[in-house]
């Protein structure tokens, strides 16, 4: 298994490639820009729907579902939205295919649309055209919708999870009879969804705050973001949260009556995350070895291996595993994995050594290996491997059967915690303050997030990104009140920002 | 609300739409042939799926993620199936749009496709194509995949949920060994996952058996359904599973070595289930007031409705309400309703009075709704209505409070049950024995199941269905033997067969 995966030190984005083969994640399909995401990988795009979906549903959100195709005339109905997306919009001209002797099957020129739909790039414009008849009165409001789809972008240039011209996601869209209620709903998904998800579920610490203007979703007044630093230092934009303000009630001509009777255009919110986040998953925590998932994200939790050689041993050594698995499964820790069972086998297949089912099982990231042979028996023990690091536990003493299970159960909270931890350690690591343009210029080639001082402008922006390959990714939150002046410019900067190459 | 309903017996398919509406289940989209599937419908479409989803996990299933689209040439590869569904796809033939001063967003045609691709009206092509390099050795068999997505068939007469161009659905596609294995596989997805779901969750009775050669799906060697009568006494197809054979691997070119070391063609299932069913379960249970639910299919299944008229009144009731509800809450009924919680809401909105709470509830078929008043409150009480049957319980004595959360418990149960045995009785009564066909084409006008006798001919079935309407809707596994004449042609019958007319 591991022979088979490039080093990261090698060829990171080769690593990555062969992670997701011998982990068996995903794969390309044959179909140009397409993904076919293979059952271990849709196992924890899965989970990462289970969690995201408590979290939505525990702020009020409702799911619903709305159509895949997308009149032409409504994508031109919000301009900024259509010269955004026109480049890469997959179209439906026709409905109806015909065999022809001699051409064999082709497609019926009679069965030409009379207006072209586009397969959803994403669902702003015919949410919008839906809401409208929706919302008559602020009793209408808000509205907290989301929907689990597929959408299409036709992206030249693709790589597994990270961009693919069919991708899976949630979109919420949310309407309010206020501003200020729609900037908030904007925040609480960002911070108390996204950040919360991808801090406590994928371990993957993150920035927090608006992106720049250059980088701002179209159609939005602006676009908050959850920004993460892969292992090759490479930032990924994880998760968006637009305030949209009134621009699609505009476009769409939504109002409502409000409590003093007038007629207001209503405000509006939008925020998704894909299956992008598998590949952000991947390259925070995995290793040499292959996938390294966090434990409340594991479609499997525990693996037990029993050791035997003689026929004689088998049933003895079964019985224990199978009593150790049981034992794990009744652990407390539905609430933790968003009230998913535990999930703990016992690899009882004959055809294959321990030995294969260790690496094989390490390969696809179960967080923990569990070892149970005759010699663990008499000892009444076993030996337990975390995925996360090297060595057993056990090796020598053994781990007492009595508490293996409790043990385990301490085992996945502890990986949980000290996966985020490296992870965070390591981004702080690679984050640098830099005040001249020619040292960023310099170690931008090294990776890693650079606060520097901007002076706010896109001409300076695309400058930058055009020089170095480097953009603004995130201006935080909590960034401290400091001002300075733009390192490129030297024009007065409000704050500092942070620029990285980015996926 | 309900004055907004057309009675069953007045207009039955204009009621199913004035339930949709008035329940808040889906709407036409503005794109032809699309719905929107709104916040309640989809709620009860996510029951399903949940369901479902554990039916084919404890059978061995896992799920996967394949393209939306389909290149031309792999639907050309499987001439039954092309046949089948080339009237009615939807044709993605370029992918870049552009603005054209004076022409508004025109699309590119710059950026034509080489080869035309179909947005999956179903995915045996695309996953047999994939499956090619899956399936090396027997030890890769079986694979036992679903995937849970939308599909789009063109069709020109759409009704919400019943038949609409876009719909949701999931598609189990698995490959196996031995023919027999395949079979079994086949029967063990209809028996154990789509009746088991139909009769105990959505408490519809359904005939099981296969389709008669005409009515089978395009590539399958035989086609296994479950059929359920819907109200006005016509037939829904609510789900079907399909033996292929070797058709797809030959296709396809799938071959694996099997033990003694030689190649075979891999042997195919495919199998699913729709938000047709949504329309399915509108049309078993509810009635002139609304929608009705099966509790293990409701969103919500009860709700408190507070009655209070005088401010000082509203401290006690609201707590005897919240109280109720919580206990509701602790039933034990988690494993019951597919893990997930037991849903009790108090209805505290100030706004509306507790009729038009009544009422909008009823509309919306939440099994239990109760009323909770000082009066109630003095004799420690609270008065219960369930959904399906008319009256309240606790009228004039009250329902203990003590005790109504268990006896809520109770009534969910019973409620589950008595819409089952009402939907079988009300079918079979409504199924009849005719053996001429004269008679057959007199009270097919009625509706209704007809056990007929059949030559067994596709002449003959297309005859029926010309000059009658009626098809043949299921050879049910459980016909008795009796053989006979064909009521058309009076030529010999293997056994009677179901006809009816149907969704």
């Amino acid at each position: 298994m591991a022979e088979k995966i490039t080093t990261r030190t090698a060829n990171y984005p080769r690593w990555y490639q062969d992670v997701i083969e011998q982990a068996g994640l995903a794969q390309e399909s044959g179909v140009r820009g397409c993904m076919v995401i293979k059952p271990h990988g849709f196992a924890i795009w899965e989970k990462m729907q289970g969690a995201l979906d408590r979290l939505f549903k525990a702020n009020g959100h409702v799911n619903a579902y709305f159509p895949l195709f997308i009149p032409k005339s409504f994508l031109a109905k919000e301009e900024e939205m259509a010269a955004g997306f026109a480049k890469e919009c997959a179209v439906v001209t026709h409905h109806r295919l015909k065999a022809v002797p001699g051409q064999g099957i082709i497609v019926d020129p009679d069965s030409k649309l009379e207006e072209e739909l586009i397969i959803r790039p994403t669902s702003e414009t015919i949410i919008w055209n839906t809401y409208r008849n929706w919302i008559q009165s602020y009793r209408d409001l808000p509205l907290l919708i989301n929907q689990w789809c597929n959408v299409v972008r036709w992206e030249m240039r693709t790589r597994l999870f990270l961009r693919t011209a069919e991708f899976l996601w949630q979109e919420g869209h949310t309407a309010h009879a206020t501003k200020d209620e729609a900037e908030k709903e904007a925040h609480l998904i960002l911070m108390d969804c996204y950040r919360k998800f991808a801090e406590e579920w994928m371990a993957m610490p993150v920035l927090t705050g608006p992106k720049s203007d250059g980088q701002k979703f179209p159609g939005a007044v602006y676009t908050l973001c959850i920004e993460a630093m892969m292992q090759d230092k490479k930032a990924l934009q994880a998760g968006t949260s637009h305030f949209l303000g009134q621009n699609f009630a505009k476009a769409f001509d939504v109002q409502f009556q409000n409590k003093d009777g007038k007629l207001e255009h209503a405000w509006a919110t939008s925020w998704g995350v894909s299956t992008r986040l598998v590949g952000g998953l991947i390259m925070s925590h995995s290793d040499d070895n292959g996938l390294v998932l966090p434990p409340r994200l594991a479609p499997m939790h525990a693996v037990i291996v029993p050791i035997y050689r003689r026929p004689e041993e088998k049933a003895a050594v079964m019985e224990a595993c199978h009593k150790l698995a049981a034992a794990v499964r009744d652990l407390p820790l539905r609430e933790w994995l968003n009230y998913d069972p535990v999930v703990a086998k016992v690899d009882d297949r004959e055809q294959y050594q321990p030995g294969y089912k260790f690496a094989e099982w390490e390969v696809k990231g179960v967080p923990i290996r569990v070892e149970l042979g005759p010699k663990d028996l008499e000892k009444k023990a076993c030996v337990i491997a975390r995925r996360d690091r090297p060595g057993k536990e056990g090796k020598e003493m053994g781990v007492p059967l009595d508490g293996a299970a409790a043990r385990i159960g301490e085992l996945l909270k502890q990986m949980q915690q000290e996966l985020f931890d490296r992870a965070k350690t390591y981004r702080d690591a690679a984050t640098y303050t830099v005040d001249s343009y020619d040292e960023f210029k310099q170690r931008i080639e090294e990776g890693g997030f650079f606060w520097c001082h901007w002076d706010g402008t896109r001409e300076t922006e695309d400058k930058i990104a055009q020089e170095t390959k480097a953009t603004i990714r995130c201006i935080p939150f909590d960034r401290s009140k400091e001002t300075g002046k733009c390192m490129v410019t030297g024009k007065p900067s409000a704050g500092r920002v942070v620029f990285a190459r980015a996926y």
